[in-house]
């Protein structure tokens, strides 16, 4: 049986063709042009789909996508996402349905990364586990008892905008201390430069004091693997902050496997291994005999194969 | 149809035969005796349910016991609960089945005052709703659709655990700034107390100044009904603090609607209302027209009604 996964992001529009058992058999990617607005777009996902050589339908699930903004709780339909201009509320399984033939499901992107891990990925024979993907924002999956947890309307999981300092800055979020503003991808290199900028001795200002812009995490992990004892210490900071957001998350879910994907995951043990330190001085005892910190290794193909299972499993 | 509900304390063992739509029709309490160990302790719970009339059992659905402590995933058994010394590994239902010859189920006590407010008060009704006890400590329980979300072992529900300034103080946690270090009644007395210090000129002082441990949240309260200005900033300030721990729990579970039970929440709107605006304030969009907050009005019957529930619902 296959099924087609589609991530449809405000840059690329990325589509799967996936083995229910073998993972992704076929890849593509458009470029969503989102500009354009709703019409041209919804056409675009239309014609990317029918790329894909799909005579034998019957062995065809049907179309998972993976969206941002809010899904509604019976996953047709998704509000404001943001990046996709003119996009205020889309009923976008009826619109793929109408265009190409197939039933459609939607959930949101940072779910679906979950249950892809959970299908394809380090999630795989984990019952329960929360999912923190640590890119330009950080996003978060709940897996309970298999399944995506939803929440009362299917927006759960919104991990990054949990406060661990209600005094901090507010950064993107509409939380103040939230933990996106820690380690999201351009809050953890704003605040690498600005202690960067205090030593002039070290490597890294050499390299960026004429263009801070350009500093991201991968060379503080860089700089990390060859010594660098200040990226040493900045990323020791940021990984301490998500121990103390894990806590809360474990605190209220008891769910104590955590599985970390996105681009700053990289960074790996620079950053896991003070979250693992805090989590185990921080957390009730009896937790700590069950936390469990994973890196995953699907990378972006995550959210497609979640896609894809979404559809497996729902359609 | 009727059952016992157990709420088993450090201090005193109640009891009340519950009857399923109607609630409590007889309800008792004898003191624990903590100290004299696990085997009298035992033999006195057994005692207190002989001593109701249980001669038509064909109609008693059995014995629900609320137990502080580790609860076993199968509601069998207790591990170290606090207060009851001796008691490392207890397995409590089989324990009541051979000296009474009823089945019995365990839940810790947090969790059946939310499902006792569920089948009987405040949250009769609602889905899903996060329900946080602001007593002594500071304690939560979940209901996520209509039954009592336990996560992976059954320890879900920490909610006074959950850090909302990672710099803050211990307190009785393991969790730096843990939101029961605001909200529980010996520490919100004792900040309360470090405030009024330094305001000799306010009618707190005179009356505390010289036992300050008398100072309790109830007398904030009745200093703010008759226009106390610096009790009022004091209950202000810990429902602000509230407010953070909320928004952590929504955007992670999803669940908007909040019932409030226990001593502290006596303090009603000087809490409640100032923990409503942060969160409003900070909860992202979607979940502010959602946001509810409500207070429990049953008091201790809560957990016992909760107990009940869970023997009717689950032997």
């Amino acid at each position: 049986m296959y099924a087609l996964g589609i991530d449809l992001g405000g840059t690329n529009i990325k589509a799967a063709l996936v083995h229910q058992r073998d993972g992704i058999s076929e890849l593509k990617s458009i470029p969503t042009q989102a500009k354009d607005g709703l019409e041209p777009t919804l056409e675009r996902i239309a014609e990317l789909i029918n790329s894909f050589n799909l005579r034998d339908r019957e062995t065809l699930a049907g179309v998972g996508i993976g969206a941002p903004g809010m899904i509604s709780l019976d996953r047709k339909s998704v509000r404001n996402p943001p990046n996709l201009p003119g996009w205020t509320e889309v009923h976008l399984a009826a619109e793929i349905q109408s265009r190409i033939g197939l039933p459609a499901i939607l959930e949101n992107d940072a779910n679906l990364m979950a249950l892809g891990s959970a299908r394809f990925g380090a999630g795989f024979g984990q019952e329960h586990f929360i999912m923190i993907t640590l890119g330009t924002g950080v996003g978060g999956g709940i897996i309970y008892n298999n399944r995506i947890f939803r929440g009362a309307s299917g927006a759960a999981g919104e991990l990054g905008h949990i406060t661990i300092d209600y005094a901090g800055a507010t950064c993107n979020s509409t939380v103040t201390g939230a933990i996106e503003g820690y380690l999201g991808q351009r809050f953890l290199s704003q605040r690498a430069a600005e202690v960067i900028r205090k030593h002039p001795e070290n490597a890294l200002f050499e390299t960026f004091s004429k263009d801070w812009p350009k500093l991201e995490p991968m060379h503080l992990t860089e700089a990390a693997e060859i010594g660098n004892e200040l990226a040493i210490e900045i990323l020791k900071d940021a990984g301490e902050k998500l121990g103390y957001a894990l806590v809360n998350y474990i605190h209220t879910l008891d769910i104590t496997t955590i599985i970390v994907s996105g681009g700053v995951s990289k960074a790996g043990k620079w950053i896991l291994k003070p979250a693992e330190k805090v989590a185990l001085e921080q957390l009730m005892p009896p937790f700590r005999p069950r936390f469990n910190i994973i890196t995953e290794q699907l990378g972006n193909e995550a959210a497609l194969l979640g896609a894809a299972a979404l559809a497996f499993e729902n359609l």
